[in-house]
């Protein structure tokens, strides 16, 4: 059983959603999640208290506190919830830098310095998934 | 000269940006971006409104009335800019998909029934780039 | 041993076909497949009752009320029966979307707001598989 | 222009549907989409009444007599529409083998003994796509 | 050990080809091959006499009966002697093709209503490798 | 128009099948289909002859007497007649593989000291393509 | 002739290096050969320059302050020149990570905010290329 | 737990950073930490070193002196900071090929006469990774 | 621990290298460091005095009288050692067949009827690796 | 026609063999083979004597003084001869690995300080292909 699996498994058995112990931790609960999927680190306080909220001893969890190998899938993601994000890069990517270009100059959306968040939103006519991205613009440097 | 070159290149003679398109067509910036793309079809009375803007033959704009064959990259992408959103979908993918799980239930966010914007935030630290997307959520069917 | 090898080895001992576990459960015997090989998730409920049917502790199956990764394949399958779907994409993709399009205009067909059963036709010839697939039209937003 | 572009700007200078093609034909429209894409071919006989009713010179057209290379993709499609096919295939594609083998033994649904159409089902929940895919079963020989 | 090894290696301890065991279930050697390499499956008829002459278990062999995932190898084989095969359809896929539609019109050759044998000719040339295979044409249908 | 579908247009326009091409030049057919793609070559005296033939000047067919590039496809092909000596190399090459050795020891078939016949066999089920291939056995050399 | 070849030939005929060019415009040499190649963008008046430089009409050059759509290579380079920076990423690249971690902290090296430089070395035992690789430590934000 | 994974966790029971461990050693961090990846092999005598620095049985680390099969990751490299330096070679590749190539002629930089080093650069706008690559030019011969 | 590694392990405590291995089995070295790695096969008596060198049990050692599926590594080897054997075929395939042709017609090197041998040449410039392949032409039957 | 065409055509209306054009400018056949094929380049003087020799302006052959973008293939290359090749990195590149760190130590065979050259062994049972390969053993630097 791997660490996420164990996590996983803890966050169920004692109820939690990411967005309580999001708010425990005082951080989104995608970002939450990042970490439950090892694609975030986080400090070793912050570990402690994951390890208490889901009752699991902290040296099993001193992993998250490293930067793992990110990145978890096939080339092409077969998920279908996954593979939408890969659809929308293949079919808008070029749109948006258009759109990016225009208004920012030569450069990209940092993925790094970089939040994201979900919210749900209710709708007659079937419930929406909106999701916030926010990423420093960073331009090219001459040199 | 493909139609895609052809519309950049008038947009560019016009002085126009995406947005005054937008504006000027009712529709966000992206999409306009999506539609010189190829990547988005629209009617017979909004391309004739285009070719005006633009100072082009409606005649020669008629393709952005049909769908063509959506998708415009190699299967990673090697701009940074569109690698970015790639880079999303591999860290973040498989996070997303247990948050939008937990607060959805099993089904995706729709990327047909769509929409995004990109808002520039001004930052003394950097401006940042502002992704809003918004998709139908579609909860698989049992049958 | 994993969960779908569970499954199936129970479904044999027992003796029961997908139509008759299907019946069961008020479902589909393509659904039901579906969900043993975890490309569908159930409720908890229904989890109980397959699990007596099955008779197999209602805990063991606890993971089919959750979204796996779902897609089970290499990119191109090599299994000739799965391998024929996809060359009906690749020789019929490009003609269904013209139909698709003719008929409803630019969007898709859902492959989540989306049911499929297989029929046998009983032929002189050589029987027939008959594939329904019902899926949702989801026409492109424009924003 | 490719022959297929030549054929499909005539069907929409004539105001052609496929269907009503497929009528002149005596064939179904999926089939005449098929032969506009060069994934099917015609008789000489059929070929000439096509170039009739698209006002083409016959020997425009003598290349529909030929069997050409079949197949029009990349490995994994990008358009959103055939890509919904892929997923299909990656997502049921063990399900239905299950459910094949269970219903008919060892073998496959042939994808050349087959035929398939596309119904329009009107619903006040949203129109649906209904394909109907009949393949005649060939068993394995043993030898 | 998995199961194919297991046939190996209790073929090996009896001393039997494939040609002897063909003989014995009245089936070419390469037919039996492809059963122990889980490309064929058999009826419990067939898999109780194999057991009984390779003196193992029937239920250790039960699982021969049902269709397994077909296809063995990388998408490009790095064996040799598989190579071959490869190179020839690279080679002389499209020069059989065209003289099989020469000779048939429009189809395929079957490759599940297909048997297969391999004679060894002695040539003082140096020994030849006769492969004899023969399939069922398969005529594309309209519809 | 390449030199590929000048020999093909000049065939069809004489009338000649790949067989009487043949007798003409006392090769078999699939071979001299193999010289108009380019996957073989010939003599100056033969191609004169072919040039004779097809009412082609000699010169333009001197091409044919080089060892072009071989190999016609893409990695996996996706034509369904080609594929199907693809999806024999996938299943049955391992079984192959185990016969081959069996009588004949470590080595391969050559794909190059190599011929292969193509013969319809009328069938009331059905006619059957039988395809011969004769490769001479080239133990693997020890040193 | 696409404008890359167009800025070489110019260049050659000129008999400029890239380091007199760079500083000419006052930028290092590694990015005028990134402009070259279109993987850098420059200003309006820093186009003129260069035309003037080159003896070439600005308007040819125009598109240099555009930002193309970057990234040269087939997946994995086969010039051996670039294929060695393709080799250090393979090889030494987790050690990179390993040390960049235990210095900085969980982060990535800016490929944005980022200047390269070559030198050369002279050395008896063979000249050797010293490259210097700057970029900005960019922090993963928690959010 | 592999060979590397039991270096890091020794390394870090110790309290060693990679710097630590390459005074002791005479080596740079990076190298050294390309030895707990298996990417560089060391004498019998350092590894005796490192054993006796990280309280291991020699034995357990006999395998570095041997040079395993190097090379870490997928074909693309999918960790955001591995990423950007295949992101660098397929931006700057032919950059930096044509200012090499103008430099020191036709040749390239060895990545095995070859050495690395990372130094933190302190800056108010951001601290910097600066990577110090010195590889030996090597001419292609003629011959 | 497989049988490679158990036999380079063997192989490491007697202290042999693969050049006296080759002696006693009266083999080229490189012959038999391909039987380690399971490239090739041996007969019995072969097999036997190899483990009667090694000191192991001649059933563990049965397996190397068989022919295992060949092709040791990833599509592209990212070992630099291996990898420079891809990039001469990359570099110089074409050239080389080039020159084959001309000297002995249409036809190739056969990598079966093959030996290939590895000598050490000190050089004062630094030591030279000399690789002597030799493969049986095998011209290109005509049929 | 691109440049080697042009060098392919002239050689052949010479009559030259590589090995005359090689004893013409002093180097190797397989050397001039690949100039030829823009895997090597040469001297002003060297381009000027092939030009004399083929009787091609000067000019037209400047591009061969230019280190072009090397690799000629495909992944995996379809052609018989050069596939070979690959197969041989294949099946023997980790013997070959093993026999050279046996005797030279950890580091590689180089493929720029790189000679290649072929010869015809007559042979009563078959023509020999010998391929001398010699390449300057690069010990990895320890840093």
């Amino acid at each position: 059983m791997d660490l996420t699996d164990k996590l996983l498994a803890a966050k169920k058995a004692k109820g939690f959603s990411f967005g309580q112990l999001g708010e425990l931790l005082g951080y989104d609960e995608v970002w939450v999640a990042a970490l439950f999927y090892r694609q975030a680190s986080a400090s070793v306080e912050e570990v402690g208290k994951l390890a208490d909220a889901l009752d699991l001893p902290a040296a099993a969890l001193e992993k998250l506190t490293e930067s793992s190998l990110k990145g978890l899938g096939p080339v092409v993601p077969t998920d279908p919830l996954v593979y939408r994000f890969y659809e929308i890069m293949q079919v808008y990517g070029m749109p948006l830098k258009a759109v990016i270009h225009e208004k920012f100059g030569d450069g990209i959306m940092s993925a790094i310095d970089f939040t994201m968040s979900v919210e749900k939103e209710e709708n007659p006519n079937g419930d929406r998934v909106n999701i916030l991205m926010s990423g420093k613009f960073l331009p090219y440097k001459k040199w």
